[in-house]
Order: C-alpha cells, then structure tokens, then sequence
C-alpha cells in the first residue's frame, strides 16, 4: 500500500502499534491547585454552592480519562481496566497563605500503548473542575506540576519521575 | 504504588477489572412506556410527523449502547460486539384505557465486565425517544419498569430476572 | 426552497423551530428506583466501593441534561441556564420489604422549545447510575416511573401531571 | 434468549461480530475536492486565515476515524491501531480552470471486524474541513469520488478498488 | 489584549463573529450515492438486514448536523432550529447498469453564522450511513457531488449553485 | 417548584444564570510546558514524527473550549463566538537547561455567564496534547502555571492576573 506519491503537507498521524505486544499498563499522574483561604476553608468544610468538589471534580477526572482519545487528537482507544482519582488537601498554608490542594490519577489497560495521557487528562480536568466549582470565591488559582509520576508496561518499563 | 497518604473524599472509582477473564457477556433489559389512545394510533400507522417512531428509538437505543461508557461516570469502555432494539406494541388497552409498548435491548460483547448498564441505558434512550417524538400528542406518558430482564457470562453465571 | 420532488421515505426531522417565541422554559421529571434492603443501607451509610452515589449520580445526571441533544435524535441543542438533580430516600420499606428511592431532574432555559427530554433524560441517567454503582449488591433493581411533573413557558403554559 | 414475540417494526442492529477472528485489518479511503484557482493559491502558499489547510484536515480526519463508532449509527467501536491522512494537490487545472485535491485516509486496528467505514468518514471529514476552511473564498467546491480504495483482512480478503 | 509577541505557528483559528448579526440562515446541501442492482433492490424492497435504510441513514445525518461543531475544528457551536434529510432513488439505471439515490440535507438557524457545513456534514454522513448499511452487498459503491445547493441569510445574501 | 422535601446529599448543580444579562464575554488563559533540548529542538525544527505540534495542539485546543460544557460537570454550554490558541517558544533555555513553552487561550462569547472555563480548559488541553506528541522524546516533562490571565464582561468587570 504504497503512498510515496502522496506529498507531505499535514502529515500528523496516529502512530501505528500494531505490531506491539498487549501488556497490562499502569500509569499514575499527578499536578496540584492552589487556592486561597477562603477556597481553602469552603471545600474543607463543604460549603460550596455547586456542590461537593471533590466528589464532582473525582467524577469529572474519571470522565475525562475515558474521553482522553476524543480529546487529546494522536491518542489510542483503549479498554480502560481501571480509573481512579485522590486528594491531598495540605493543611499548612504556603509561605504566601495560599493552600496547595495535590491530585493524583491512575489509570490501568491491558493494552498496545500506555495510558499516560489517560492519567494527565484526568488529573487535569479533576482539577479544571475544581477550579469551576470555587472561581466565585477567588479569581487567582493557578493549577500547577502535572506531570507524570510513575508508569509501567510496555517497552520503556517502569519509569518513576520525582519533581 | 501506595495512595494511602491521600485521604478518602470524593473516592468514587472505575473499578479494577484488570484481573478478570474476557468472556463472551449477553444482556438483555426491558421497559415500557404507557401511552393514550391517540399516541396508540399515530405510531401504527404511522403517522408521526417526527418520523417513523420504532426506526428511530431504535437507532438511538443501539447508539446510546456505544455511548454507554460515556453516560455512566463508573462503566467501562467495551468492545460491543452486537446490539439490538426490540418492540411489542400491546393491542389490548389497559383498565385505564392507555396502551403499553414494550421494548427490550440485548447488547453482547467480549469483554472483562459485563453489559448490563450498555443494554438498560439502550432501552431508556430507546422510550426516551418514543416519549420525545409523541409529545406533542401526550402530555402524561409514563416509562415504566426499566429491568435487567437476562444476563450471562462472567463471575456470577446465568442470572434471569421476571418482573 | 422546494423538496417536494423527493420522496418520503425516511422523513425523520428535527421540526422547525425558527417561528417560535423565545421565553423562559422550566421542566421537572421525576422518576424512581426501587432496591433492596442492602442497597439502602449501603447508600444511606455511604458504605458503597464505588463512591458516594447520590453525588456521582447527580454529576452524571446533569451532564446527560447538556448531552440530550446527542442522545435523543429529533432534540435541538439548547443553551440550559440551570440544571438540578435532588434525590428522596423513603426510610419506611414497601410491603414487600424493598425500599423506594425517588430522583427529580429540574432544567431551565431561555429559548424556543421546551426542556421536557432534558429533564426527562437527566433523571433517567441518575437512576441509571444509581442502578450502576449498586448493582454488585442488588441483581433486581428496577427503574419506575419516570414522567414529567411540571412544565412551564411556551405555548401550551404551565402543566403539572400527578401519578 | 427468544425475542421471536416481539414485532419487527424498528428492526435497525448492530451485527453480531461475536463469533467473527480477530485478525489484522487494513482499509484507505479516497476522496478528492475541487476548487477554484484562489483556493488553489490560498493553500499551497499557506495564506488561508484559519489556519494550515492540510494540517487541521488532517487532525480532523484522524479525530473522526476514532469518532466513527458514534457517527455512523451500526459501526462497532473499534481499537484503532493506526490512522493517517495524506494529500495531493493537482497542480495542473482540469479542462474548466479548477483544481483537484485528492485526500487519502489508511486506519488498522485488530479486531472482529473491518474499518472501511472509519477509513471513509476520515476521509470524508477531512474534505469537509478543506471545505470549510476556504469557504469564505470560493462557494462553489465540489467533494468528489469517497470510495474504497483498497481492504485487507478478515472473511472477504484483498480487496482493490479503482475508479 | 495584544498577543503579537507570540509566534505565528500553528495559528488555526475559530473566526471572530461577534460583531456580526444575528440572522435567519438557511443552507440545503446535495450529494450521491452510486450502487449497483442488488444494492438498489435491496433497499428499495426494504431486505436491507441491517434496518430500514433510509430511515436510519435520515437520523444519522441529522444527529451529525448537531454534532458538526465537534467533528469540524473551527466551526461554530449553532443553535439549529430546523434539520432534514430527503433522499431520492432513480428508477433508471445509468449507461453503466449502477443506480443513483441522491440525498438532501436542509439546516436552519438564527445565528450569526451560516449553517453550510452543518448541511454538508449532515448530507455526508447520511450517505456514509447508506454505505454502511449495504456495504455486505456492494463493495464498489461510491459518494459523489456533495456541494452546497442553497445558501440564505448572513452577508453574502442568497446563493443558489447548480452542477 | 417547591424541591425543599428532598435531602440534600448529592446536591451538585449548574448555577441558574437565567436572570444574567447576555453581554459580551473574553478570557485569555495562559500555560506552560516544560521541555528538554531534545524536544525543543524537534518542535523547532519541526521533526516531531507525529506531526506538526502546534498545529495539532492548536486544533485540539479550539475543540476542546467547544467540547468544555462537557468535560467540566457544572459548566454551561455557550455558543462561543471565538477561539483562538496561541504559542510563544522561549529561545534561551532555563537555569537547568530545559526549555520553556508558552500557551495562550483566548475566548469570547456573547452569553450569560463567562467563558473562563472554556480558555483554561483549551489551553490545558493544547499543552497536553504537546505532551503526546513529544512523549516519546523526553519522559520528564512538567505542565505549568495555568491560570486566568484575564477576563472581561459581566458583573465582576475587567480582571487582570499577574503571575
């Protein structure tokens, strides 16, 4: 099936995993908010008007790692075996007196290629969505460090990152 | 890889189903939608102005079944591997003089998890759909009755259900 | 603009709209689900593994309010200006020893057709994921009962049906 | 599981695959637009306002050859293994002064049955973005000739198309 | 809100309409498909196996006319009013022995944009669908002439394009 | 519409803005990716195997602000009447040797609330979708400092953040 003749403008494509092997896949990531005291105290104590934020912003992260190959545009479908996002809310506030609300999303297949992506969409939109349910109450978030944690399956093993 | 430090607000999850064997999974769910006379009439013969009531229900219940995973936050995505939507439209009115349409879906797949919310999310969007296009005809339809009527493979056997 | 010189076969259509009125649009669906004992106590103690039902069912319900255009083919998009999904569990058992657990869906908009499918749609996804989060306990739940209770804005004025 | 009681109105399925081999498919569509001179211009020197042509197409092609499952009503949801699209700009005019593009999308995956359709909704929706990117420019673009070019795997062999 | 300091790659964009108004647009989009005999006995007989054709092929193209926001990258989230899909089947065969269906899809809006590509899209994917349902039959079918018939409202006022 | 007989778990919602005034709406949203030489080098040069990346980013960052009422739970669905996506690569590297990408996002919409939502999620989402396709080159990557870099319309006025 030769295409040579065709030219090479535009030439993004899905990459081809056909001849890779299935592996069970695991990949975890993680990225943080940071809110003001007043954010802070809301979700502590569950007095936000939209409703419980990390319930809804845990459904919304799960959501979106399903939704990650209608997204992010070179992704794979894959048969998600398992999705799940946690919290760690810091109970010190930084040197400035804002808090730092952590995120962390790990997602499992058994599959031709990783779930990466799968897990930084999900930590990222878990996080968007806390940022929708709190913008009333402070209009300077800033959503930081998503990266990727640790991964493993596939042909680059098992990586761990450390920020 | 220990998430035990994060603590256990908003823990709703996909489920883990990494581990269990893919088999061939069948579901079949039913409903009813309880409509008058004049609903009655216009759907045999044919004389909605929406268009032809069953043909469309059902092309909506068999596209929902694919949308599953994207409806219900907690339900995997499976490679469906057959779907369809069945109708029995009683001749026979109720005591009330209202009719009842029956509908069942019976989704199959290979899969890791079985089919069970694919088949009743299929027959809800399939009524759904009669609902929305006799309307304007009915204002007090009811939907009834949504159940899991059969399901097979998997862990826990052959399961039939009779209302 | 004549199409009168094709035939009618397959004349399925989203009806016309573009004369309408644009007014305030209000619609209330309520359905139910009824479960057994285990399932009442697993979600009345926040017990199930999944995650905290009422709160993910109410998520997803809201989000099938926006998605309803998709789902129902003949449905127009409409820009919603408020969405809610409210939930009544009923502490005494029927007479057969199951409980009763009752969903609202109430949906605004301004525009030119009414929100009856949205509202219709959003409380059959919240049961469906009730039904879902539940299902590993209880085998022969069943969905009851969904019908739209209250209407209001357009032409035919504020309706309000009782079962 | 008999559904032999239930009438035939609304018999729209999803064929059953169950049975079918897993086995390597290939399919590539083709499909061409024509436009006029200023299109022609526009896009080889890279001067249309929305952006690079070819590019966007192609993101959109790829994107709806993983969408397909959800656009085309009885598709199955398929794991793509691979997706590509390829273009060639005719450089000299046909006889009435109009210029051919010619677009080409090629999709694999593994599974139960082909992807021909994924490999002509790609090509089909990357002419349509061609098409709306330059359409400020000319209003009279044709899209022409979306066929199977070629087909591999599964029960009807090799299969090649030429116009 | 200057963003000349940020390099011009990858600079696709939505065009601003703000400043434009809001509008009564109609588009009505044309295309074909060609089959050959078996393929225009079965559908005209209605023994396609997958479904009534036409009518699942009429709400595909719809459902796509209010998905094309998602599916074409710069288009414009529109508040359709009114969508269609007419289809007419030649009973005389062309000099080759093949038959033709011609397919219609009209779109309406008030928006401050045209509703072109909803039309084209509707008609494409409406004939994809077609494909789709006989393709068992036909493995040489081909989607021909998809252009814009019928264009009014917005500032290019009315256009009417013959082939 | 009295709902107060109904408990209040569960109690997410979209916030009624049934009452705001449509008026017109800009946010500019901003972000990082923090990338090795190797990585910067190949999106310089354009060797990305992939594609072009700010191209493909850029695509899927417009999609994304359309497709933000479905990704974030309790967001509106407004029809957008622009987006855009912008790049800006730092030449000089950072104190570690790793280089620093800029993203910019900007929205507006005519509509009764604002569209803060749709420019974070669309620069979040283009700053993914780099990630995916540099993935293969550098496993180190950091996403940063997503924030409301400024908004204006409604009732809380012109804001302008400042990291």
């Amino acid at each position: 099936m030769e295409l040579t003749h065709f030219d090479e403008n535009g030439n993004a494509r899905m990459v081809d995993v056909s001849g890779k092997d299935v592996t069970h896949r695991v990949a975890v990531a993680c990225g943080k908010i940071i809110v003001d005291e007043l954010v802070y105290d809301a979700i502590v104590n569950k007095k936000v008007k939209k409703g419980d934020v990390f319930s809804v912003a845990t459904t919304a992260g799960i959501m979106a790692v399903k939704k990650n190959f209608e997204i992010i545009p070179m992704c794979h479908i894959l048969n998600i075996t398992h999705a799940s996002v946690s919290w760690k809310v810091n109970e010190n506030p930084l040197s400035d007196g804002r808090y730092e609300i952590d995120c962390m999303c790990k997602v499992e297949c058994e599959g031709k290629t990783g779930v990466e992506m799968e897990a930084l969409t999900g930590v990222s939109v878990a996080l968007l969505t806390v940022y929708d349910m709190v913008k009333a109450i402070d209009k300077g978030m800033i959503i930081k460090d998503i990266y990727l944690k640790e991964k493993d399956g596939g042909k680059s093993g098992h990586i761990v990152n450390n920020l």
